[in-house]
């Protein structure tokens, strides 16, 4: 397998056997993402960070991963600071960045800016979220999570909780969970049901996802929860929103259903959702979820720049 | 004594020989701080450098300060490219920096934030000034100031002038001069006088401060005056603002009053407290002072971060 | 000759022999540039980034040349996030980033603005465009882009095309391609004529410009295309913008009047002047020319910051 200047749009644009790969070398840059082991492989690489929306996580994480391999990162965190403003198109801002970096990671409001983006670069480009599109590090880092704290990901019962209908993370998680073979189960309001598309995915693998509005059962027997936020920003309508903000909660009283070593994951950042109780619980994983996106994307970035193997 | 790991969120937290220790560990750090010699005691650790609120001296000198030792920064300038705008609470944004680096420097307008961070945090938290509350490394960058520039700083006669009800950095200088046994006068208007805690704390040093609204008669027999932006943007009242501002000014006429080696600081930015006629006066310390922002700050994260000592 | 400690503010400041030698070191930057081979001549040097204006291109190819080289940046890519709100002069910014830095690239939307700043500063300060004043950088690359493709510069027939009047990048230009001997077509709208002034500098070194309206027949001989953008924040008045723009587009109908080898340049960004159609023709030089922004201030900041020749 060769990842060597491959885009990374889509989990669907890698088979099992890559996104084994990639977890497994993820697994070898941990000690490497905490800083207790150094390394260079990445001396004098640029990445060009460009986030023509907020998401102070996913940047971060980007260029903490970066750094870790001792690279460089140019960009913005913020598009009034851009030409955009002055007309330009995302083609030619594309080819900008092409021209000043190694591997450009981007983040856009709208859907498909990653895969255009993709055909204007020479470098290797990083999808970090396109509107309601893909986010694929995000669904790597949330398989990463799962395989290292049970040891393995099929077999596994796993909740998806929220909003699963705008829900860009739950969409492509679905997906790349049904292609390693877990049991579904997708909790969610009425109104913001797991779309038909999603489960005749999971369908094709096999898989066949339990739906519900009833987080209680769901729960019981349950290995994994993973919980949304309901994103204002996402909703076409706001009135909309506020019928469904706070159905669920998830909260020591709703614990007492689960098993013990259930683990409760989450995308961040969260508003209401979890209740902050909870955090202190062995069965909190989400800050861990959160760290695991450095190790995940020094992963990634070292395969797609030709980086000498750790 | 052992700074690894620890916090620097008050000046108060720390002894007189601990802070002597860190201005020891500053006068070595100069002629790195210069670019004169070169180091990379902190390579390959990262600093997240979260400014919730702009302030660009200060951010800018811990960026230098960190790559000066070799060292990498992550984070943002400015609130609005952050998660705090969806809703994400500060001890969630504290554990996501502190999953994506060594140490984090915060700024943030509301008193304590920087203690709260420390407490959510497992890597040190340097305050890079909360509100109305610490600013310790402007604290210590002036106490390194005057130790350099007079070569002690008990003894010396220092004139804090300005806004001494509102003006975060007063408070702990009054407080860490005392601590050294300076002698202090205070001078500001009527309305705008240095509050009775602060006084109070200074009298526990066995120091009795003078305070006073004539600036002319303070300055006569000064070492040191401390001059002080009055700050919009602390002030409930633009009325109130209106009021004082321009009250003192610090020129060449005022300077006739004074010694030959009085000193004058400020911590900048300034506006109109001091005519720029003064700059060139071998009396105007304030941008050599700015400078020593950078080995100051050399020094605690080198301590902080168990750099190796140079 | 000794590039050593220089500002950069106009490319008036620099001779013939100079520009030659500064061209010259950029065309043995190219690879490095690239990053087919690597260097540190400029390592833990420290460059300060301040972007009191946006400009996303300049910003991040100067960032990519740092870091290229082996260096740090600091600064900011936004006015809002800069003490200049607190009401600070650019005298004082300007004194903090030389404190903090080892040289200052400077953009800024007042013209004069990079001049003044040099005179404020000990270490090095780049212009990198003040608002109707200079863009030194962006002229020398654009000499560069037509000497490594032409061979020559002088006797080459170079077309200048769009807002004459207000487009501060074509007076530089049309100075620097008069003192290298280069023959000048100017085609405009009659009310975005080229200034006098400007026509009677390149008649100081023996060139005679043509002034006309009609693009098709200024591009029959043409060597070099030059298009640039009608800048709507340059124009005092919508109404006069509005009138204007649209006058020129650049498309594959245009290229039939052209010789084949014709180059097209614009410094981008570009809106409608030129059609994304001509992007795939071998005419098209512009995406080229921007990359070529980080071989030339490569072989600047090599050359002021004195780093070690390569």
């Amino acid at each position: 397998m060769d990842f060597k200047g491959r885009d990374v749009i889509s989990v669907k644009d890698f088979s099992k056997k890559e996104i084994n790969e990639i977890l497994i070398y993820a697994k070898k840059m941990v000690p490497y993402a905490k800083g207790e082991k150094q390394t260079n492989i990445l001396k004098e690489k640029i990445l060009s960070s460009l986030f023509f929306e907020p998401s102070t996580r996913t940047r971060l994480s980007f260029e903490c991963a970066m750094h870790r391999l001792g690279g460089n990162v140019i960009g913005f965190a913020d598009p009034n600071a851009t030409s955009q403003k002055k007309g330009e198109s995302l083609a030619d801002s594309i080819r900008m960045a092409d021209a000043y970096s190694d591997a450009i990671v981007i983040r856009h409001p709208q859907e498909g800016a990653a895969r255009l983006s993709g055909e204007f670069a020479d470098s290797p480009v990083l999808n970090a979220g396109d509107g309601a599109g893909q986010h694929p590090t995000q669904c790597l880092l949330d398989l990463f999570t799962i395989l290292t704290e049970k040891k393995k990901i099929n077999g596994n019962k796993i909740v998806l909780l929220g909003d699963l209908k705008y829900g860009r993370t739950v969409h492509s998680l679905a997906y790349a969970l049904s292609l390693f073979g877990a049991e579904l189960i997708f909790v969610s309001p009425q109104s913001l049901k797991m779309p038909k598309e999603v489960i005749s995915e999971c369908k094709d693998f096999g898989v066949e996802p339990t739906n519900t509005t009833n987080l209680d059962n769901a729960i019981k027997d349950a290995d994994v929860l993973y919980v949304t936020r309901i994103q204002k920003e996402r909703f076409p309508d706001a009135e909309e929103y506020n019928k469904v903000i706070g159905t669920y909660k998830v909260d020591t009283e709703l614990l007492k259903h689960a098993h013990n070593d259930l683990i409760i994951m989450h995308p961040l950042p969260r508003v209401v959702e979890i209740d902050p109780h909870v955090d202190k619980t062995p069965n909190a994983l989400y800050f861990k979820q959160a760290f695991n996106g450095v190790p995940v994307r020094m992963a990634l970035l070292s395969l797609i720049l030709g980086g000498k193997k750790l």
